[in-house]
């Protein structure tokens, strides 16, 4: 047997004994979508993760969505009714979001935006996070093409990382920003050009559980603010902090005591000089807020027997959840949280891995689990499916059936 | 510097120094199809490696292309000319060759095969490789309930591995196929059922260089065929040998000797008892005929510097070629062949990154390679796509555009 990540709190049996998503069981849900694999994303789940960043971090603090970590449309429009921002990555981003009955402030990030993206980004008003001289150059003469003022933040490279992420994206030579040594000459640039100039984003990693990293990066994130605002003459209006808020998946893993790292954040900003009081911080999160929300569904197809090992053959696969099978950026291969759906409320009876539908030995979304009794039509959950899931997979492969994607609201 | 792997034989720059594909410069081909990224796929070299197949393997031995390694559909169609059947993963797969304008001998072979799987490859003929008795149970019950005789081979899951091989499939436990043990028994039930049941499907591993081990397994396998015989007084009316061909990705990688895979095969297919005259050998291979065929085309939008280290980032990404960033079934990440390719005659002149535009750190297609001087604009070559490249990674990934595809005639 082999351990699995802790299936995230507050998932419970319905009365037949079934996994309940948002108060029913997930077989109403499947029925409702019409078959498997479906990903479910509970809105009320969102919307609880969203009222404790309202209570913990500093009011001034502004939540965008990261609209990378899950761009379902549905999603997007629950979404749009509680954050205070989208942060796009693409234009094609930029067009869900464009799609959406809300108009939030948006900003749009991301180290090879064409001059489509930044075309599209002039046109509807949104925040360029610039990522290199060239970048800005080519915002500011688009700009004056298009007759249009180029909304400009210069992302920073930081001097640091974030420590323990599950993906550091500071302290080293980076694709992501410009180093700070060379912030303060940009800036300077971007507003002798006349473009509206907001301020900074600086991004020093993601997936972190360790509120000391996070407070740490953060410290460090607004001292490197403060000597930008020294070295540039120039006030931010907006500093984008970046995210990097992280959710258990493996065993061993503990959820991110974010209440100690939003007092901490309030304690930083407090300290900041009287220049800064107008200046809005944002962060930007996106699995930290969806990822506990989804869960994803697949049926089994087959059980199987070889040498003494059980295998349980479902309908779905890395085609959906990449990650889940250990191929996505990960060294070790390791069990997200699973089980029977079906079966939720049973007790462990059985040993198997899970494994999906293609032919190859990778296709594996959990590796010698503890399952109750499973036979040929039971429903197994995969959770932390909400964020890098079906849009980080390669859905394509094997030319498999579409995962159906369903909000519960 | 970091090495990368060797650049496939034969590619040459065309009069303008640029890298040319079928005999244009790639220039040519990105007007042709609009834009990039772009992956170009080059029926010649296709045809070139059927041609060595076709010399090389003894004449008895069928050659089947597997589709689930690129099923791009100008490439299926040029691709039914030259081969003898096609293997598919899903009825997906089967519903592309099926649009074809030439009907092959079909199989289907996956763990995960659903009744609406099993009912589309009955009603089309298709050979079904079953690789458990729960499926031979359902195949045989959908065949009753359809009145069609289901055409059937049984997947065995060999006592051995195919050494070295990038990816192992025999010699433990499986999902794939049943164990060597129990399948006598159910060919015996399914010949007793009435099934047209053809023979075997052994796949040992895939993406091999090693010709010793392939001729090992080969022989393993024939091993194997002759006691499954015995065991089940039963001669198949066809055998698939699985594949394994596997070509270079990375340095130090050199080319599979074929021509000693072939001889050899002939030398223990010549061995077999007279009973086996009649029986159809097949080979299945993907990636060996058109991984070396496919070039992904994505052009530079940035070049920056950080920390001292040159960045090229480009318009394309691991959304794309997911194997190529290294995320996907590898321990290490070693680098591709990758070349510049509007300067392909260039000498080298700087050492740089490439990136894709994603917005995470894994997405590195080359990482502090050796290239000619290289400007914004230029055009980024990554060789060795042909197989697993577009249909294996992650497309929606971060909502960005579409890559082409492009079949060179």
């Amino acid at each position: 047997m082999k351990a699995m990540g802790p299936i995230p709190a507050g998932y419970e049996a319905s009365e037949d004994g079934s996994l309940a998503v948002g108060g029913r069981p997930v077989a109403r849900w499947i029925e409702e979508a019409g078959r498997t694999p479906l990903f479910l994303y509970d809105r009320e789940r969102i919307a609880a993760k969203v009222a404790i960043f309202r209570e913990e971090m500093p009011a001034r603090v502004k939540l965008h969505y990261a609209v990378k970590a899950n761009p379902h449309g549905a999603l997007l429009e629950a979404m749009a009714g509680m954050v205070d921002g989208f942060d796009l990555a693409s234009r094609g981003e930029l067009a869900r979001v464009a799609a959406l009955s809300v108009a939030l402030p948006l900003s749009m990030a991301g180290p090879g935006k064409s001059d489509a993206d930044l075309e599209a980004a002039l046109r509807d008003g949104v925040t360029i996070h610039l990522e290199s001289e060239g970048e800005a150059a080519r915002a500011l003469a688009l700009g004056k093409a298009l007759d249009i003022t180029p909304i400009v933040a210069v992302r920073v490279n930081p001097p640091f990382a974030l420590k323990g992420a599950g993906m550091k994206m500071g302290g080293l030579s980076s694709q992501f920003g410009l180093d700070s040594d060379r912030v303060p000459a940009l800036v300077k640039h971007l507003v002798a050009q006349g473009a509206d100039w907001r301020g900074y984003h600086v991004y020093a990693g993601s997936q972190s559980l360790s509120a000391d990293a996070l407070i740490e990066s953060q410290r460090a994130t607004l001292d490197l603010i403060e000597e930008l605002g020294a070295a540039t003459g120039e006030v931010p209006m907006e500093v984008n902090l970046g995210g990097g808020f992280g959710i258990p998946y493996f065993p061993g893993d503990v959820p991110l005591d974010s209440a100690s790292v939003g007092k901490a954040l309030g304690e930083r900003l407090d300290a900041l000089p009287k220049v800064y009081t107008d200046t809005r911080f944002i962060l930007e999160l996106g699995r930290w807020l969806v990822g506990e929300a989804g869960v994803y569904l697949t049926r089994v197809i087959d059980r199987k027997v070889s040498h003494g090992r059980t295998f349980l053959v479902t309908d779905g696969g890395l085609q959906h959840m990449l990650a889940a099978s250990g191929n996505f950026g990960q060294l070790l291969r390791r069990n997200y949280p699973i089980a029977n759906a079906t079966r939720f409320a049973a007790a462990a009876a059985m040993e198997a891995s899970v494994v999906g539908r293609l032919c190859t030995p990778l296709d594996l979304l959990g590796d010698e689990v503890e399952l109750p009794h499973t036979e040929v039509g039971d429903v197994i959950a995969l959770f932390c499916a909400g964020a890098y899931g079906l849009s980080a997979s390669p859905a394509g492969f094997l030319s498999q059936p579409e995962a159906k994607e369903l909000l519960v609201p």
